[in-house]
């Protein structure tokens, strides 16, 4: 791909504005590096205002053939982030695009454009005293509303699919023509309420693909529930992860629990807690020994899988929910629970703990009675309200569990802060067989790179999961960076041929998707060659305009 | 469109077999009529016995340059049934590829193929104690799973959204390639429980459209609850119907409400009951007075609306559920509920009745005792089991209401009897000012061209609802059959300009569908061109093809 001309830069900056086009080096380099070792520099960063904008920058690229990469905030951390496939790519930030256009509490959702934040739109609705919730990831809450859901994101509450919540949306086409979804007149009444359309429905053909740039969408919100309760349950062995899981479909199934929840193992909860304890590695180890890691559990008084989730309605409901709820999950471990009213004493418990933490006594008295360590309890304060859907810092704080440097107290910035971290995500059904067979293959594969296996089962339905799997690597350590990468590969790789597919991916490896499954890919590729003939929005994402290997 | 030439005929024998090809007039006469009086005549009827007879007979027609139109079971009466929109056309009836080809009890769902019927599906599982229940149309049980989960059909339990229950494709393209939907590998082991896939989201492609035909899918089923039970609310008066929208609206928004209801207005509960009531029509009426409605209300006990619905789950949630429904719609009328054990003591009451129902004091007393007519009374045990998947013929009678000849006791099919009957569906959102302001406006319409107006509202999901309205007429009136078409002509110009867009629609209206949306339909045309060049599969189909007006 031909480097962009200046006259070029020239013309997108008579579209948008000198000061709304970023081409000094120092500024750009910021937009050219992810958690992961891939890193490619773009041309410009360009912050167009609206659609209009956006429309005559894509006109723009196909007369001059230059590739365009749109972004809401570019906080897709550890999927590429703000980065093109190629170098010289001409990256549209779509952050000044922040308005809330809408929002209907009677039919509860919103209108909202790509720039939206999570904590914007949350703070939206409480400071117009709106009651309705959104829901959140349990990343940066500066992170694009849109931006995530378009790649499927998820979440904690029963809103948690965001693509699923999606209904009606404004699409900057390849053309630099711009579509409403949803087949209904340009005055439908219903273009935020019903999914589907009249005609075929075609919203799904924006997610984790190219065919378009989505400039504005409508999203269903949660009225806000009468009661709030989220429940935890503290697996007491690793062998009952098999029967948990069963439990937790029957329970979908029969619509007892009724939101996803996150299985979480003892690694990946520990990533969030504190930095990576190097120094229980024995000489010349990478990973932790089963043993060092029983020693860590005990210190913190963690468990190897650690269930949370969310139940939300009136009073009754939850009430109900619970009771059933608790009489299944029971045998597995500790069952608890926490609301608004608990959250304050746990709060007054974790300031006396804070303390007097170097008294033995006092200590174990309160590691006896809440069953718990101070580090553990601690997090609590800040996991609860990601689960009523207000987004917060702390969670991202995994993305620093292995890096020199320690997570700020605010503003964290993985990708600034230049730490080692990758997802790697697939799809597993929901049987505890299937899930215990995956877990023991990445297990080995982890430990055959030299790595802890850091885990998440995440239910995304009654009939499967999605397991998020975190590889932490140090970026000042060579050897681990190159082992980091080649763990991702071969978990790819070995994945697929046992017939998992992968949840989203990053930028660095969109030649694996698609390439499984050829005849996907030809509709892809013949679509994308007559919606976009030059290839202008986002060449290659998601495998669609690569040629089949 | 050329006609289809003896030479192509004689191929097309050979690939499925001289048997599985109709072409003599008087078979292929039986597939050209609908209610409505719209008729084509087409080619040939064509009954393929798998996706590779389907993709050689889709190669065929690209050679040839012939319309094929498939249907799963050819009985989407009052849509179109089993015609194309030109004379001449190949119809491919997919009835022999009726294998239900898996069941998975654990991840409660089945593949299937188009031919697979809904009686056919329920009677799989019940034979072979399979606890998972289907959900399903009212419509006749002969009709296909799949043919009317692609047009967006609509049932009553939890799993009403049939679309949004299919989960992972096989589909013919009109290249007469074979494409596996969700993007991923041939061995995908959640290729029937992850719905929207890995890269795009493709399936929203091939309902209500013409891009491919859908060969086999999966299909999520519903396990067995451990407590059904229906409940009814007759609307006291008309003027409830805004105050009880709202509350559904609230109730489902707040998951109090977790399935579908239906709200059916006297005229259209009426059509299944009985046939028209012409000895109520005063000289030069063609529909009946509101004096007349409300006589006819008086007579069989029946109220201006009622809304049905369904509550699953277990014993105790159920119980909770019914206690909070109640609460929230007593106020508005009378509030029953039945189950599988009121059920027989309902049986037993209407034999007892039937047998004395000349009895003016029996009749009197059980009238006040069950605040019900006989004939209202008989309807609830052919209604009930359709609220828990059990497809039957029942409410397939209306089609019968304003026919000369009375609906058979079995085996209905309202176009073979020549009934006239067509629907007229839109989208509305769920506000009671909304639909009360489209119901008053539907009525006038209606009574302007000198009909009843019969209408259901049906909850689709807590933001909106579709209106089903039923033009029901005598086609050997041709006046009538003429003010027919007139009415739904308008209630399409009508409706649209005041923003609501159409839920589904007749093969005869496919022109109306994405004509108001020219930058939708423009992007579907160039995928049609793309993936259909020579237009093979029903070319017109839901507006996709044809030139914007």
């Amino acid at each position: 791909m031909a480097r962009v001309e200046e006259k070029v830069l020239q013309e997108i900056r008579e579209i948008v504005g000198t000061e709304h086009v970023l081409t000094d080096e120092t500024d750009v380099k910021k937009y050219s590096k992810d958690t992961s070792e891939w890193s490619k520099m773009p041309a410009a960063i360009v912050f167009p205002a609206n659609s209009g904008e956006v429309a005559q920058i894509v006109k723009l690229a196909n007369r001059y053939k230059f590739p365009i990469w749109p972004f809401g905030k570019g906080k897709n951390w550890s999927y590429g982030a703000s980065m093109g496939l190629e170098a010289g790519a001409v990256i549209l930030m779509l952050d000044r695009m922040n308005r809330i256009v809408e929002v209907n509490e009677e039919l509860a959702y919103a209108v909202i454009e790509p720039g939206v934040t999570q904590r914007q739109l949350r703070q939206h609705l409480e400071d117009n005293n709106i009651k309705l919730w959104t829901d959140c990831t349990d990343s940066t809450p500066e992170g694009s509303v849109l931006g995530n859901a378009m790649e499927r994101g998820i979440g904690y509450t029963p809103y948690w699919d965001h693509f699923g919540q999606l209904c009606g949306m404004e699409v900057v086409l390849p053309s630099g023509e711009i579509l409403r979804t949803g087949g209904g007149p340009e005055n439908s009444r219903t273009a935020n309420v019903y999914k589907w359309g009249t005609g075929p429905y075609i919203e799904g053909l924006f997610a984790q693909a190219n065919f378009g740039i989505v400039t504005k969408a409508g999203i269903w919100l949660m009225p806000e529930p009468e009661k709030f309760v989220m429940f935890l349950l503290d697996l007491e062995k690793e062998e009952y992860l098999p029967a948990v899981i069963d439990t937790l479909r029957r329970l979908s199934l029969n619509r007892i629990l009724l939101s996803n929840v996150h299985l979480t193992n003892d690694v990946l909860f520990l990533s969030a807690m504190q930095p990576y304890p190097y120094e229980r590695l024995a000489d010349g180890q990478t990973y932790l020994s089963a043993k060092a890691m029983a020693s860590v559990r005990e210190k913190y008084l963690i468990s190897p899988w650690l269930l949370s989730g969310g139940i939300y309605g009136t009073r009754k409901q939850v009430r109900l929910q619970l009771k059933l709820l608790k009489q299944h999950l029971k045998p597995y471990g500790r069952f608890d629970l926490l609301d608004d009213a608990r959250l304050k004493i746990v709060g007054k418990i974790t300031r006396f703990w804070r303390r007097y933490k170097d008294f033995p006594m006092i200590n174990s008295i309160l590691r006896s009675v809440t069953r718990a360590s101070l580090e553990k309890i601690e997090g609590l304060p800040a996991v609860y309200p990601i689960f009523k859907g207000i987004p917060g810092e702390y969670v991202l704080r995994i993305a620093y569990f292995k890096s020199q440097t320690p997570a700020p107290t605010e503003n964290l910035d993985p990708a600034r802060d230049g730490t080692g971290f990758v997802w790697f995500s697939c799809i597993v059904p929901l049987t505890g067989s299937e899930i215990d067979k995956l877990k023991k293959l990445c297990t080995e594969i982890f430990h055959k790179h030299g790595f802890d296996f850091a885990c998440t089962f995440v239910m995304i339905n009654p009939r499967c999961a999605l397991t998020l799997q975190a590889i932490f690597y140090d970026k000042t350590n060579a050897d681990e960076a190159k082992r980091a990468q080649a763990l991702r590969k071969e978990l790819a790789t070995v994945l697929l041929e046992q017939g998992y597919q992968q949840y989203r991916t990053t930028v660095a490896c969109y030649d694996e998707i698609l390439n499984c499954t050829p005849e996907f890919q030809k509709l892809a590729n013949k679509i994308k060659q007559v919606l976009d003939p030059h290839h202008v929005i986002s060449p290659g994402r998601y495998g669609i305009g690569l040629p089949h290997k």
